[in-house]
């Protein structure tokens, strides 16, 4: 399972440095997920309404090339492990061609107070 | 009543200008209210467990000279008027003596699904 | 001239209310301009390449409904006043049909050194 | 080489969970990263007005437990590798006495262009 976003940086998401801050890369991952989830037919909206929260376990990024304020960046998204406890995602970016970051996350599932639960079904099966 | 912070600037703080975002302004000025909140006894972690929550209503800002990383600025915080319906605050921003920001806000009280309540009494009283 | 963009909510916009953080509509309205000068034919990241830098001079906001994750939001921009020395513009902010924000800013310009100069001619003409 | 900071949750930093969103940490590593060469006798600013600017080349955590707001948490750094080309910290996240966080990073220096140059000696040495 494989799904792609395009984005264009925005202002704010910029630093002192005029490249996009490393942490920021991080909401664009949240994004990528969220999008790939409405692609797959659920909005994570209804899904944190029916009492299912997905939370960051672990998460990591190599930097190879940073991203301006005016570039357009393309993220990459695969599902690389599903189990009822968990789902690996790995992200590669690229602006144009070139690779700029690649990342990794591991996702679990919690209810509305926090406690670790089974994954739902339909984010392991499909 | 009137209070002050200090807080340096923090990097990611900045955008592509070098400087502090404008919209960061107002993360300054929520938690200039949260301290002097606290230095009157209150903690608003507290008040959101008792179902009071504090909305902005309405806010501006003018701000005068820029704020780059590295700087430490200061803030003083005025409750310039305190209703049961609505609490405004005045902010002044400054590095060293040089006023460099202005703000203002009106906060309202809504309980936990949203709806608009009275102020607390010590909101209004103190 | 006016102008309309539309985004979805994202996830970490939103704060521990589970609306989004009134700090993070400034950021939306920086879209918004950045959107409409693109509109225009001009993109924001070669006026910054050629020295023009626009800086906000002072903003006000008013907050009627809360927007959340999972909200589409539409941004009406329109450019009310157009000087050698500033721009005013004037934001409304629905959901659906539904007004939940109101807002107003004045941009000025400046150089690299952070010197007020003359607007540009296109920004001000067009 | 080891250093601590202690700093309050602040309200923005939470998400809709209701918990610091898992990206703000890195900026919580960047604040220990700047004031752990403070306690060194660097200011980042002056290095960035010399010309060496450090950027992040990678970066992991680990999240254990969320923090949220009203939480006071306390990041104990680590220098675990200073070469002339890059320095790799660790990174341990407390609540009271409770780990709820892990992290590692790797810095590179670069100049004023983006171009890789060796890390200053003090950064090394001390």
């Amino acid at each position: 399972m494989e799904h792609e976003i395009e984005l264009d940086v925005r202002y704010y998401e910029t630093d002192g440095q005029g490249v996009v801050h490393h942490a920021n890369y991080f909401q664009y991952f949240e994004l990528a997920r969220v999008e790939m989830l409405r692609a797959m037919g659920h909005r994570y909206a209804d899904l944190e309404r029916d009492g299912i929260f997905l939370v960051v376990h672990s998460i990591t990024c190599k930097y190879h090339r940073p991203a301006k304020f005016g570039d357009r960046i393309r993220i990459r998204t695969k599902v690389v492990r599903a189990t009822m406890a968990r789902i690996e995602h790995r992200y590669e970016v690229f602006i144009g061609l070139q690779l700029i970051a690649e990342a990794t996350s591991t996702i679990a599932c919690v209810d509305r107070q926090g406690t670790i639960r089974r994954m739902p079904d339909f984010l392991v099966n499909e």
